[in-house]
């Protein structure tokens, strides 16, 4: 093959949107939910038979097949100069409890209708292409979430992970076993590093469809830190104590929240502080709340200033005490991810070439690309979904959104196996 | 009896501190629990069994005992002209679920107390003396509390309170039944308005063991209003969602709570304002918070400042709304006390008269007293408890302030029956 030939091959891949759509319905009814969610969490018996039909789909169009110590799903449609290191893509399979039937199918599904369109249309590529679907991305069976990827990159160790156990008692070890019994004798993985990475996603946020494009070049992913706040104060009688005596955790805390809330204040809205928990005893209207427990959810994309305003919440709740004790413990805190120029600048030379225009944005979420960006030049996609609207079973996208992310990464991805 | 003899006979009244402390002790095992405290709700085998022991007491001391239809216990002594009204006192012997040994046991056990001395003193008093132990005044197991007295004054009718059910589904009237069954033949109380109604009770709250006090002699109620506030908001990414297109339940709450307290800042400390409940849904790190429903308990003495504060909690929380929507209903609005002015001065001149220190008290919580003020002339007298501490296993009292209390009952007691 000649430079000369390659240019019009990405312009030959013709992406089935109706197929894409279509496997996207039939992996939401496995492990669908009355009101049209999905819940389909991590080595269930649903993520098994989804995780089954990939191997299908891929045995039918010549791709290979393997797994890893931690379930991961690896297909890979081989190139012509196989020593190459590949071109990776893919997302996750699992989904939250209540979950939707985009958040991770997408950019799986859009990774193997690559290889649909590319074996359809016979078009072979240098390096070879490999789909994955990480394990447990969600973490709603087995905490922490995306432990797939984590593995690959070294940031986890499996073994570890294998003694973990579910809500009900179940090892980790267990249930990875009854998964790959679903899928037989696929073998491990050559231990190989990616030449590079692109994860599909629905954006997950009201920001493309407000703009009306389908596309996002997602450049950085937020970093997060997460803080559990407790106050303890002193139960005592709505009617016979005088304000000056009382030690009350839940004024304390909601002076705390407010503290918190200014200190966090951004022109630019690109600080994002959320209290998502807040729980009090006794609970009791005529009884002074004696303990409350508050959670802190914050991400910036700029690191200096995620570490300056994470470093000022237990400073401000201190001051906020109001006689009562209060102790902040940091849950964990993740550095911003910046993407690679070079594979931003590939997604946005494909977006140009296919005509697709484009908004360059930055993940409010986590993803797989996070732990893979720590290891090979590595990228996304957004796409739109409804109203933003993520982790929810109302979860929904329109299927020519999700023909043009696949399209660009079609493209993207051709375009760095061969090189170009 | 004439004049003359009258002045030494109150002066001769022994309260016995051992016995008066041991009927506690005794009261308090009944129902006890592992950590000190009481559980003898209403109308329960623990309640039961102290009607059971007042009855027995009454009888040794030449008391009559009677009932009613609500099951409020009446315990007579007869007076040397038994056709003048009776004064009486008493409390309630129900508890709450985690409750104190004091909390209204000590009102019907000081009352039995004067009995006994009166008793064994060989005083008679020409109007009756009338213990009674108030049914169900906690609320606890049915709601409302205070349903005793308030069927006594004619605030509630018992046939519609018979319908109510416990937790468990059993019907007041059953538990009733099963209550009166362990004191068999009690004749139902003539129907005769007391002549006055004098309740002693620890004070749960911090003040008299600040001032180091043994009596407050309580001159009113404060008035109480409690609302229901529930913001609806919408559920969103914790990571995704930016600050302007979040509808958040959670900081609408805790801003409008900030915004609550300050309106009710108080230079005098006489607001009493309590958010004792906050529910937070879905309840999730990082998802922003779709519904809140809080509480919000108000008390103060003087009803028109009741009615300006209350009256100002729902524009507040609509002004602080940050594109949610709330709603606030208001659940009750009790207007305050004020007792009788003679029997408060009666409860002065007993209190020189035996040279008991006291401080003019407001109550902070409800009492009986609040419903038979509206009846015939009432006041209250209050001991101390440890800490200020009460609706908790820990409440705790001393032998000598309750003997102290005791003997200021006796002294009023028989002044007013006297009509001295």
């Amino acid at each position: 093959m000649t430079d000369a030939d390659q240019a019009p091959i990405s312009a030959a891949i013709s992406i089935d949107q109706d197929r894409l759509w279509r496997r996207h319905m039939e992996f939401g009814a496995i492990g669908g939910t009355p009101k049209g969610g999905v819940n389909r969490q991590a080595f269930s018996a649903e993520d098994a038979t989804v995780r089954k039909r990939m191997v299908d789909w891929a045995t039918a169009i010549d791709c290979t097949v393997s797994t890893d110590a931690i379930g991961n799903l690896f297909v890979r449609r081989a190139g012509t100069q196989d020593e190459l290191p590949p071109i990776m893509t893919g997302s996750h399979l699992d989904s939250q409890p209540t979950g939707g039937k985009f958040d991770g199918a997408y950019g799986v599904l859009a990774g193997m209708e690559v290889l649909e369109a590319l074996h359809h249309a016979g078009i072979e590529t240098r390096a070879s292409i490999e789909v994955v679907a990480w394990s447990n991305e969600e973490g709603g069976r087995f905490q922490p979430g995306a432990m797939g990827s984590a593995v690959f990159v070294g940031k986890m160790d499996a073994a570890d992970l294998m003694q973990l156990r579910d809500g009900d008692g179940m090892l980790l070890t267990d249930a990875l076993a009854q998964t790959l019994a679903a899928t037989t004798n696929l073998p491990q993985r050559k231990r190989e590093t990616p030449a590079a990475y692109i994860e599909a996603h629905i954006e997950q946020g009201p920001i493309l469809e407000a703009a009306n494009l389908q596309i996002g070049i997602v450049t950085d992913i937020q970093g997060m830190r997460q803080f559990r706040v407790e106050i303890t104060g002193e139960e005592a009688h709505a009617g016979t104590t005088p304000v000056k005596s009382r030690r009350d955790a839940l004024m304390s805390a909601t002076d705390m929240i407010g503290a918190l809330e200014a200190f966090m204040a951004d022109a630019q809205d690109k600080v994002r502080f959320t209290v998502g928990r807040f729980e009090t005893k006794p609970g009791s209207p005529n009884t002074i709340p004696s303990y409350v427990f508050f959670t802190v959810d914050l991400r910036h994309p700029d690191p200096a200033t995620l570490i300056r305003l994470g470093d000022g919440v237990e400073a401000i709740c201190q001051t906020h005490v109001r006689g009562c004790e209060v102790t902040v413990e940091e849950l964990y805190h993740i550095a911003p991810t910046h993407f690679d120029p070079d594979i931003v600048a590939a997604l946005r030379a494909s977006a140009a070439a296919l005509n697709l225009p484009n908004l360059d944005m930055i993940s409010g979420a986590g993803h797989d690309a996070m732990y893979l960006a720590t290891l090979c030049p590595a990228a996304m996609i957004f796409v739109p979904c409804e109203k933003g609207i993520s982790h929810n079973e109302s979860e929904n996208a329109k299927p020519e959104d999700l023909a043009a992310g696949t399209k660009l990464l079609a493209h993207a991805l051709v375009s760095l196996a061969n090189n170009e």
